[in-house]
């Protein structure tokens, strides 16, 4: 840890990770700690919020000294911690926040809201405070952004204002084929042919509807033909990836914001369609947004 | 049971479920069993198939006598009792099968060959038969039948020949977003509702790459709107078979084999983009095709 003071913390509350940093004034990360104690974790054994959080960031913490905790992400959710309420589109991303009392009298904390659109209806809770992160080192910043991950977010941002999005359920549903469908016997575990991955790209873009099919055809290829374990994992994800493209419309200069693994995965499905794409880190997103209302 | 004398025993082996008829000359069924000995069960044992089949069957075999048994489906698979080969599009179906030796002297057990098509790669175990169970009953019987189930398949007929075929992996997919992806918060356990079915059929054939968005917006909707897990049932299913509707090119007037509640699905869905259909029960075509290379 740096002799730093700690001036805030900030807190990334996901379904699945809880992740914490200690932030000087000058922004610099003093510290980070991390647990399995996601939203669904603690929610799934009916347990207490606030002890997963204090159990990770005591070591930061002085007696008599309250410290402002910024959280983002699922922790606000109907099964979180509070539910806090969403903010409707066209709006700037992280209007409000619901500060939430505590036993620990040493933090001050508070959860973002997430973002609602109602037609189509669509939710995000911690997204949006990584497309603030995205406004204050680009503020002029227009256009399309894409968030990867279990659940895909693209997002429309003008004039300051996230003005639509749409979720895509990718990562999820290739997590489910790769591990519990008839596709499981087909699929190696990991490894990466961008070969194939670029194929599957390209099939799931110009021809959507026979995605079903096409799943169905890497086992058969596999059985009739011994298609290798990384190939056929790689045009899965390449056949789920090119699927979202297509029903992404206007796809032209993207942001993408996401870990290392995603946004790599995700620049490659975009180059296999010749669109070209910025790279932003998705920690050094959340890091910014969560600070960014607080000075 | 009945009196007659027992000519014959057909065996449909899914994965799933292990179904006997006990046949007389006449094509009359003097008696059936079933278990839920399928071939999945028992190749997760190492278990033995030839006991499965026995015990269920033991009442229909008389000492000193040896009966028929005509087996189709995935008992032939590379996890089955014997691996039997493919036949290879364009053929007839059941162009082959392949006799296996047993402990039990009572029983003279055949298996049919499944059928493969090399580009694209696919396979089909079992449907084969009901294939050939409707040329049995209609030998002119030229164009587009649909087997709907798990792995849904479309199958192309010419000449008496299966032209060539396509898996979809609707049901599975549909079951695994049910089940256990997030919209297991969001979807009934059953029921069913004709409106939001046929709206969803309709969004999954005109929009198939917005299948992985029109997902999560279910979820959304439920959580903001309140959308009932009925509906969004309904719609779920109408998205899948919809999307798989939109990837089968030219359909117009189809035969359906299937188990009734499956049958009816596909012909609501059928109905909702203006095809015609006629459906043939898949037990009736399953025993016209086992019996007929017989006599």
């Amino acid at each position: 840890m740096s002799e730093k003071t700690i001036e805030w913390i900030a807190v990334d509350w996901g379904t699945t990770n809880l992740r914490c940093w200690a932030i000087a004034r000058s922004g610099e990360v003093c510290d980070q700690a991390e647990s399995n104690q996601g939203m669904a974790a603690i929610a799934s054994v009916k347990g207490d919020f606030e002890s997963a959080l204090v159990t990770l960031i005591q070591p930061w913490l002085k007696d008599g000294q309250t410290i402002p905790v910024m959280a983002c992400g699922m922790v606000g959710a109907r099964n979180g911690w509070v539910e806090v309420p969403y903010d409707t589109v066209p709006c700037p991303p992280q209007t409000s926040r619901t500060r939430v009392p505590t036993r620990c009298g040493e933090i001050d904390f508070s959860i973002y809201s997430g973002v609602k659109q109602v037609s189509p209806a669509d939710v995000m809770r911690g997204e949006e405070t990584q497309l603030s992160g995205l406004l204050s080192v680009a503020p002029d910043f227009e256009g399309l952004v894409c968030l990867p991950g279990t659940h895909s977010k693209w997002v429309t941002i003008k004039g300051g204002l996230i003005h639509g999005f749409r979720t895509f359920m990718t990562g999820e549903v290739f997590a489910l084929l790769a591990e519990q469908s008839v596709l499981r016997h087909t699929l190696a575990a990991d490894g990466w042919d961008e070969s194939d991955f670029a194929t599957g790209v390209k099939s799931g873009v110009d021809s959507p509807g026979d995605f079903l099919n096409q799943c169905f055809c890497l086992r058969a290829e596999a059985l009739l033909e011994g298609l290798d374990g990384v190939a056929a994992r790689s045009r899965l994800s390449g056949l789920l990836i090119g699927q979202e493209l297509s029903g992404v419309k206007d796809v032209s200069d993207v942001v993408l914001i996401g870990a290392p693994h995603m946004a790599k995965l995700y620049e490659a499905a975009l180059a296999a369609v010749g669109v070209k794409c910025q790279i932003r880190d998705c920690g050094e997103m959340t890091l910014a947004g969560l600070g960014r209302g607080l000075f």
